[in-house]
This record gives C-alpha cells, structure tokens and sequence, in this order.
C-alpha cells in the first residue's frame, strides 16, 4: 500500500494548536490502515528563533522530498522587528516560490447554521460557495526590481514590481476554467485593466484561454475595486473568481470574512502536474492567520487546518471516500452544536481546540 | 466680491444627468449673490469621440486656470477596446497627476435613515463614519516601467512598478493626521510591509511623521488584507484610514458599499497649498461611476454628485454656511422620503434624478 509523505509545518500562534488537533486525524486514518508517513519542522518566527532563517534548508528538502505540506501560520508582533529577509512571511514566501505553488484555491463557504455569525445580513450570505483562484507565485510578491534605495539628497524612494508572464497568467486560468466546469461553470477574473499594463495583459490571455479551450464556460471580465464591491453588496453572482497574486490575497479575506465562518476555512496551494509522474507538490493551509492574541490558550478553532487537510486527502491523494467520510465528521460535530467560541451561536457552551479534535475523531 | 471658477466635467454615462442637478444648486447661489463662474467641457470617452484624447489641452487648460473643478464619471462599455493610452480614464489620471491631487478624501458615512440599504447588518454600519485617505499621484498607478513587452520566443511579459518617494508618504501622513485631529483622533495606516517593500517604507515614514509632528493622535498599522477583513466585520473601530494609491482604491469602494449609499458619498481630490495665494488645486467628484447600464434614463441619484459640490464649498472656497445649507437641504429631503431608487425603503415612491435637485433647491 502506498505511504503518503506529510511535512507538518505548524508555524507560529496558535499554528501548533491546530495543527495538534490534525494529528489526531491522521492518527485515526493510519490506525485504519492509511498509510500516512509524518514530518515536522519549524517554519515562520520559530524558525527563526532556533536558526536565524524563516525556514531552514533542512525543512525546504523535507518540503521538497514531501507528497503534501500542511501549514499552520505564522508571524506575530514578536518577529516584527527582525529585518525583511527573515521575517516569518519569508518561510511561506519560499515554499510556494520554490515548490512552484502557483494555483492558490480558497473556498469561501457560508455554512447554513454559521450564516448569523456573520456581519451581512443572512439572505445576501447563506448557501454562498465561492472559489478563488489565486496566482500565488507572480505578481507583485516576486517582481524586482524591489527595493528601499537612498537617493543623493537623503531622501528614499521605494519600489515594488509587478511582473507576468504569458504562461503564468495561461496555467492559472486553465486552472480557473477546470474548476468552473465541476461547479456552476463561471469565471470571473479580476483585475485593474484600466490603470494597469499587467491588468490589460491578464486580461489579454483570460480571453484567448476562454476562446481556445473553454468557450463552454461562461467568462466575465471585472475590475478588482467593482469585485470587492461586489463580494460586500450580493457575493453569490460569483462562482469562480480568478486573480493576480495581490488581488487574490484581498478579495479572498473580504469573501471568506463574509462567511462568518474564518476559522472553518481551509486553502490548497497547487503547483503543476509532474508528467512524468502525475504528481504535484501541494501545501495546505486555514485561511485564517497565527492569531497571536489567543495563541496558546486552546480557544482556536481547527476546522480550517482539519478541512486543508481534507483538502489534501482529495486532491494529492485521491482518497476522495476518506475526504468526504472528513467533511462528513466535521459537519455533525458543527450541527451537534460543539464549537469554539467564534462559531458558537447564542446559548451554545464553547469548547476548547482540542474538544473539537476529538469531537471529529469519534464522529469518524 | 471674489469670483470662483468652476470646470463641470460630466464625462460619460450617468456623469451628465449627475452634474445638470449640481448646476441647479450653483445656479440657486448665484442668485443669492454667490460668485460663481462656470465652464463645461469634455472629458472620458465623450472627450474621445470629440478630440481622440480622453481630455484635451484645452480642458487641462481650464481645468489649471479653475479654482475647483467637478467631475463626473467616465468609461462604459463603448470605450473598452480603445488604445490604452486614449481610454476614459486616461482624462481622470492626467487630471490627478497634472493638477497634483494627492490627497483623495473618501468620507465613508451610513446615513442612519438609509443603514437598511446596506448587505451588512443594521447595527454593524448604523452610524458609521469613516474617513478614507488615499495617496493620488503615485504608487502603481503612475510608477515606471509600465509595458508589455514581446519575448524572443513570442511569449509576453507586463509590468507596472510601484514607486514612493520620501515626500509623498509624508505628505499624504500629514493629510491624515491633521483630519484626524478634528474627528476621533485615530489613523490606521493599511500597507502590506510583510510582502511590499512600499510598504516597509510606509510604515517608516508614517511612524516617523507620526512620532516627530502628531503623537497625540492615535496611530495603527494594519496589513491591507486584514484591513480589507476588518471594514467588512467591524468597520466602526476605524476614524481614519490612510493608505497609497491601489489599496485606497480598492478599500474606499468596500467602505462605500457598507453604507448602502454608493449613490450619496462624495469625495475630494486636493493639491498641495500654493505658499504664495494660499490656494490649492481640487478635483470634486462622487464615488460612485459612470453607471452605463442606468445612464440617460433619468434614475441615478444625483446626490454623490451634488455632495461633492458641498465639499468644493467647504474646502475649496470656505464657504462654510453655504455647506450648511446645503448638507442640511440634502438632509431634509432624503427625510422627506423624496429619494431615487437605490436608497427608496420598501413602500417609497421612488423619483428620478431630476426630482432630487429640485427638491433640494426647493429646500434650500
Ligand atoms: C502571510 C502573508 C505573506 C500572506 C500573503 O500576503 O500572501 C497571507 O496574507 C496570505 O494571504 O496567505
Ligand atoms: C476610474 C479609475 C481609473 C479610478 C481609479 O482606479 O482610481 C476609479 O476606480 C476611482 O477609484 O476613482
């Protein structure tokens, strides 16, 4: 039987906690015969405490040599002063660079009975089922020159660069459009065509992929400032969203704060398909960030790393029954009404990180 | 008595049934005794089928020579596939950057009379007062390189740089923080240091502005992507949010959308003060857009549009009683129930864009 190489990178906050909680479901799987193998290493402002790097070399082969990587969080206001280049970010920067993570999949989920935990009013967010795909290794986060520089006067000037290129934009809408076609077949893809050059370009290539190879599938084109108006004023026009790597970090907190639901959502990140071998390297990870004012006190809630991990099992393992048999566990122990205080309704008794972990286990 | 010379820019789609109901206003004070002188001329895509410029020399002209100049909206649908270089919103750019509109004030309210029209729930906008800064002249929208270039191998690649110089950060801080000091006294500042070079920067010279001119104001940082999160679960915590070019324009549209009042808010483009007259450039226009799918058919609120006039009034030409009155007129009337479509609550005769600016000269 096959062995499944997972890294655990927990990270910083409440990272270690939930992540915890996942090895409690690996655990369970492996005790019925899944063969998982498991990892762990140190990434973000642990990494850097232990080695002066946000993640060592050591931990990158593992990520390399690994047939999935599933991320906590990390940084926090203790890493706020170390310098650029090792800050907590720089880990998780690096991994999706060097593990060529380019397809960013975030669902953004309003789950029926959390739909009044959230900030809009009920019938604009119930029943809501987004995708966002984001680029995640282009745009912005990669472009030099990037670069603080001291001109004669004294005075600074600072700069970022924004850079595509043809077959960045192409593999990420082939992504888009993929997705679009097992769901309700629709593509938004978001940009700034009208002040920028790399927003004409997307657009550009969007278009030509559509006619091409998907002209089945329905494709608007939208102004990334109109798409995040559009997410607060009626988000369920929306199926799949496709964006830059910059966008797509802001339009998908705005659609997964719209579900009420931050601490239930999971996000995969894919890179392209060995051809050789059918693989691709893949990390999972919540949405939701290391929250460092309640790290450590066991309030988290770890449905999001769980539902990654999840989303691992079906998409780098094809183990599609054990995934659902997941969703399955995750969504009775939320209608039992066992819930961390983010998600508990009015009346309901919160329960603690570890509650939910076990809770999930005994639903299996 | 002074004299003060208005440009109108109508521009496109709604733009002109928009400002015909401001000329109404400056036509009642005019009466009243009020010097105002006022031209007209092109601008977007109407300038485009005029001149095959999206403004021309002219109108930049007048627009150099006016004391505040109004504008409307530009762009639609009929305009998309024209040369980059010519498109609507080349007038709007060149205005900002020829006329040196730094400061891009977005005030983000929910009239409690209307807080029901907005997604989000009652209790989470009601009330709300935002004020939104956003840097005009520079960033991403103006930073060179800016192309799209043709590989050897024919595949393509698009750039566009984002550049701040030492001087624009500071100004615009100071923008913030002296609006602050006559409202809650608390300035966020959104960047994504964490990815951005420009936003390590900003954050240095916000801090240091903060600390050497204005630390009696309250100052946070907050990432743009949590910012992004924030406005959408708790937008009341915020006084006064600063941030550059790009997020600004992304962040002002999700604050305009909580309101339920895209149709109302106004904003206000300035220069820096001449030290000689003591006069600076402006630029007054609504948030709102060109509303294609509405325009010449008498529905859009003109309110946004005739706001912005009061802005022009009060900073512009310290006319601070006449904004009075005129806030006070647009108060009445939206009290009256006299309301256009997308703010009429259920059971409201809904009237059309001529109605309001007479009701509110009537009031007046
Ligand atoms: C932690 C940070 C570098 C990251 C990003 O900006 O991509 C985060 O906000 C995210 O969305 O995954
Ligand atoms: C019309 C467009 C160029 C403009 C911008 O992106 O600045 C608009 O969205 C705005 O916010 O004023």
């Amino acid at each position: 039987m096959a062995t499944h190489k997972l890294l655990l990178l927990p990270g910083d906050g409440i990272g270690p906690e939930v992540m915890r909680e996942v090895e409690k479901i690996v655990g369970w799987f492996r005790k019925r015969g899944v063969g998982f193998e498991t990892e762990t290493d140190l990434v973000g402002g642990s990494a850097y405490d232990a080695h002066g790097a946000a993640i060592s070399e050591a931990a990158m082969d593992r990520a390399q040599a690994a047939d999935a990587v599933l991320f906590g969080a990390v940084g926090g206001p203790k890493w706020d002063g170390v310098p650029y280049a090792v800050r907590p970010e720089a880990g998780l920067l690096r991994l999706r660079k060097d593990l060529g993570l380019f397809a960013n999949l975030r669902p953004a989920i309003c789950y029926p009975a959390l739909a009044d935990a959230s900030s809009l009013k009920r019938e604009v967010v119930e029943g809501l089922d987004i995708m966002i795909v984001r680029e995640l290794t282009g745009g912005v986060y990669f472009g030099e020159p990037k670069e603080i520089v001291t001109l004669e006067d004294g005075s600074q000037r600072a700069v970022d660069t924004q850079v595509y290129h043809t077959h960045e934009v192409e593999r990420i809408a082939r992504v888009a459009f993929d997705l679009a076609k097992k769901r309700r077949n629709k593509v938004s893809s978001a940009e700034k065509f009208n002040v920028m050059k790399t927003g004409v370009f997307w657009r550009q290539v969007v278009t030509r992929i559509h006619k091409n190879e998907f002209s089945d599938v329905q494709l608007e084109h939208v102004l990334a400032d109109n798409c995040a108006m559009q997410l607060v004023r009626y988000p369920k026009q929306f199926d799949v969203i496709v964006t830059d790597n910059l966008f797509g970090d802001i339009l998908s907190d705005i659609a997964a704060m719209l579900t009420g639901s931050l601490g239930m959502l999971p996000s995969a990140s894919l890179g392209a398909e060995d051809p050789a071998t059918g693989k691709r390297k893949a990390l999972y990870e919540p949405v939701h960030g290391s929250a460092p004012d309640i790290a450590g006190r066991g309030l988290a809630n770890p449905i999001a790393m769980i539902g990654s991990f999840g989303m691992a099992l079906r998409y780098s393992f094809g183990l599609l029954d054990e995934a659902d048999r997941l969703d399955k566990a995750i969504a009775s122990v939320l209608a039992s009404g066992t819930r961390t205080k983010d998600i508990a309704g009015p009346g309901m008794n919160a329960v603690g990180t570890a509650d939910i972990g076990d809770a999930i286990v005994k639903e299996l």
